[in-house]
């Protein structure tokens, strides 16, 4: 019986991408599937250099793998995941590594963890992993979280796949319990985030001011050159000139609906920053601004009643176009403020104990949300350690200050033109609160207690008080 | 023994008032509750025209209501809620009802509904009240969802008590099930905008323009005798007048800290919103400013590094004050918008069956968020039924295409001042989404495909489409 260094369950494309990447860099690998067309399609993909082995079963799978053992899981979310650990748990023994390369939501994850320690010892990990089907065949960024010892036996297969920047693996080891499910969700959250932004750039550019698609498509194409470069602004530029093909007459992007899709990451980002008090009002904007895409009907009607003149506006294209930049950079930066933030809150509400340098740093390379950006946080976290929100960061913040006037040049255009721009709005916002030293949440304290009584604290005296308030 | 109307659990002020109403209204009540203290002194505060009973007894106070019984539960949400079912259950017959009066979480409604069903055919209903402690003792608005025919026997006590409008109760038969405690807890989110929008206008007047606190009290005053007319708004001018008695120098508001507190149920209505796809955006917003707030000490460090100098602007205050009410205006009825779709769409998500007009009609007296313009969103539902957005009502949407020119250009003296105003800016954002024929969603679409093969629909031909997209 041969011993494998690695074992995947569910040889989708993910599933096999992984397993080939792992391959390629001289690892030995099994996988598991109960459909044997995937499993034979393993082994049929695998060059003569590789040592792969596809099956169907679950107890011979299992034998495959060295001891300790270490598999992952790469099968949807939810009771797939516990049907795949009950699948193998008879033939799993203590020390051995079960990980979670799907989307979990995060309190799965720590059901898992505590129910297998409990079954023998066997130490289960959350994984997030970015970068889609190509990143996982050639490098992916990957957010593993568990128990730190067992992941010695995970780190030289997982470093040896991931992306690299600068030579540096786009993984390592985040923290306890959930940790990594709930980094790769924040980085989703983040995701749509930024989506969202570039899309609004987009509508405020094309419908605002009538600009061409083809000056947009330039405009992210240099951008991707400069500061923005990013992912998500490169591939931007490419959508941006895919002709379509279907009817061999312009572009791709203009015959695609506009009701927006999700699968429900960004959402929980949302909701769990609600739970723990951690602002990020773009992420909740993204969110609200897919949701709002499905009532395509109502819209339609709206668009007939609620009608708007914009006033007139004598505008340079080349000023236009800087603004737009530094307007972006600035709400990009907001965003990733905002989502850093939700993770050292989240770090010391769940007791992950994340190492925000290391998140920047695997965030570098691999991942949908990677961008030169990313280097500057990590330098700011380099710096200090105990960062509460990269704004305060010295070269972070002054950027910032610099960008503003672009930001807010952009966002008065934006309300002229009665184009929706939650995010470049919410991205503001987020900055101006942040910077206030005293918010006028005092009179929502006072109306609390007018009329429920819920008492207020004072900035002179400790204590609680109640007011019997005239009226 | 006697026969009593009605029966209340948990005898703190809410629950005493409510009794004490009852009692008023001629119906003979009874007050169960584990504090002796407390039971006695309901019947002390009774006087002679009452019938007042108090027990520490649950037995004996079952069997003092008139069959089938109508008991409310007074008691915190969660735990105690089943506790207190228990405690009653073995005494309860076929046909009784229990009314949970309390801010529960609307799923353990659900479940509860279903239980006492299945535990003896009990009829359990869920109700929000609102109005505070005055209005329970004086005319709540109330919320309740359950079995409709059930319904009949509270009714004549609950129209008795509740808040009247033109003679018309601000109570009736919302729902099934947990209907009640949505609704509920949909307006408790629309308070927690209406709250934030409050402050958000003291806020820019006074830090944005150095308006005197005395001004804009007088300011929301006058707002109070206009088509602004709503309990929020009186209070608020209460509020801007009221005196410090602990130092005896200033405006109590002054001495109030500035770290907001919440119960949750602003939280639940955004967090239950992105379940259903409903766009609340100032709902959220409203949910992230006193989430905020709570970062006192990074927004001071931060006050002084992210610095900004307001353009000079000559305001004329005349001008800008009639530009921030129909500012105000516009806002208020989309936040109204916003929670009432949400109704709409829960109605049809969790089968509640929810008759907008009536939910109107009962939010126009009692409750928090009451306001005159509750009177045209009635009469908005009563022309047509089956409208999915009050912003799609001719009369509305006349209205803020009017006033849209005021609310522009208070967006954009916020974003100049660089004051922070969440809740206006998403307000309008929201407003903008939902007169957009198309928006440009279509790009995300188009990027979820690129880089996760997630698939896209076409507008030109049915089905689903993936693109092997050139990069």
């Amino acid at each position: 019986m041969e011993e494998f260094d690695f074992g995947m369950v569910g040889l989708g494309v993910m599933g096999r991408n992984l397993l080939l990447n792992m391959a390629d860099h001289g690892f030995s690998v099994a996988g598991l599937d109960l459909d044997p067309e995937k499993a034979e399609s393993l082994e049929k993909e695998a060059s003569e250099k590789h040592t792969i082995k596809g099956t169907t079963q679950a107890e011979e799978f299992v034998k495959l793998i060295k001891k300790p053992r270490a598999i992952m899981l790469l099968v949807p979310a939810g009771k797939p995941v516990d049907s795949a650990i009950d699948s193998l748990l008879p033939f799993l023994e203590e020390g051995d590594i079960v990980v979670d390369g799907g989307n979990s939501f995060f309190p799965d994850t720590d059901r898992r963890v505590k129910e297998l320690e409990q079954k023998g010892g066997i130490h289960f990990f959350g994984m997030g992993i970015s970068g889609g089907e190509k990143g996982a065949r050639f490098g992916p960024s990957m957010m593993p979280g568990g128990n730190e010892s067992a992941y010695e036996r995970l780190r030289p297969i997982f470093e040896a796949i991931a992306a690299k920047v600068n030579n540096e693996p786009c993984v390592t080891y985040l923290g306890r319990g959930s940790a990594g499910n709930y980094v790769k969700m924040v980085h989703n959250g983040i995701e749509y985030a930024i989506m969202q932004l570039i899309a609004e750039t987009y509508d405020f550019l094309k419908r605002g001011y009538g600009i061409s698609t083809d000056k947009i498509q330039k405009l992210f194409e240099d951008w991707n050159n400069s500061e923005l470069s990013s992912f998500l602004v490169e591939i931007t530029a490419d959508i941006l000139k895919q002709a379509d093909e279907k009817t061999g007459k312009g572009l791709l992007l203009d015959y695609i609906s506009d009701t927006a899709k999700a699968k429900g990451t960004g959402k929980w980002t949302s909701q769990d920053a609600m739970n723990i008090q951690a602002p990020v009002p773009s992420i909740d904007s993204a969110v609200v601004m897919r949701n709002i895409s499905k009532y395509k009907e109502q819209r339609v009607a709206a668009s007939k009643s609620l009608t708007w003149e914009a006033p007139a506006e004598n505008v340079e294209e080349a000023q236009l176009f800087a603004e737009i930049k530094d307007a972006f950079y600035f709400c990009m930066i907001s965003i990733y403020a905002q989502g850093l933030a939700q993770l050292t809150i989240a770090s010391e509400e769940y007791d992950y104990g994340l190492n925000l340098e290391e998140v920047a740093k695997i965030w570098r390379g691999g991942c949908i949300i990677r961008a030169a950006a990313l280097e500057d946080f990590r330098q700011a976290y380099q710096k200090d350690a105990a960062l509460p929100n990269i704004l305060l960061d010295e070269t972070i913040g002054k950027s910032m200050v610099e960008k503003q006037t672009a930001a807010r040049a952009i966002v008065k255009k934006v309300i002229d033109k009665g184009i929706p721009a939650a995010v470049f709005t919410s991205a503001l916002a987020y900055f101006d609160a942040f910077r206030s030293e005293t918010l006028p949440t005092n009179l929502i304290q006072a109306q609390r207690d007018f009329f429920g009584a819920h008492r207020y604290e004072r900035t002179d005296v400790e204590g609680i008080f109640h007011t019997e308030w005239n009226s």
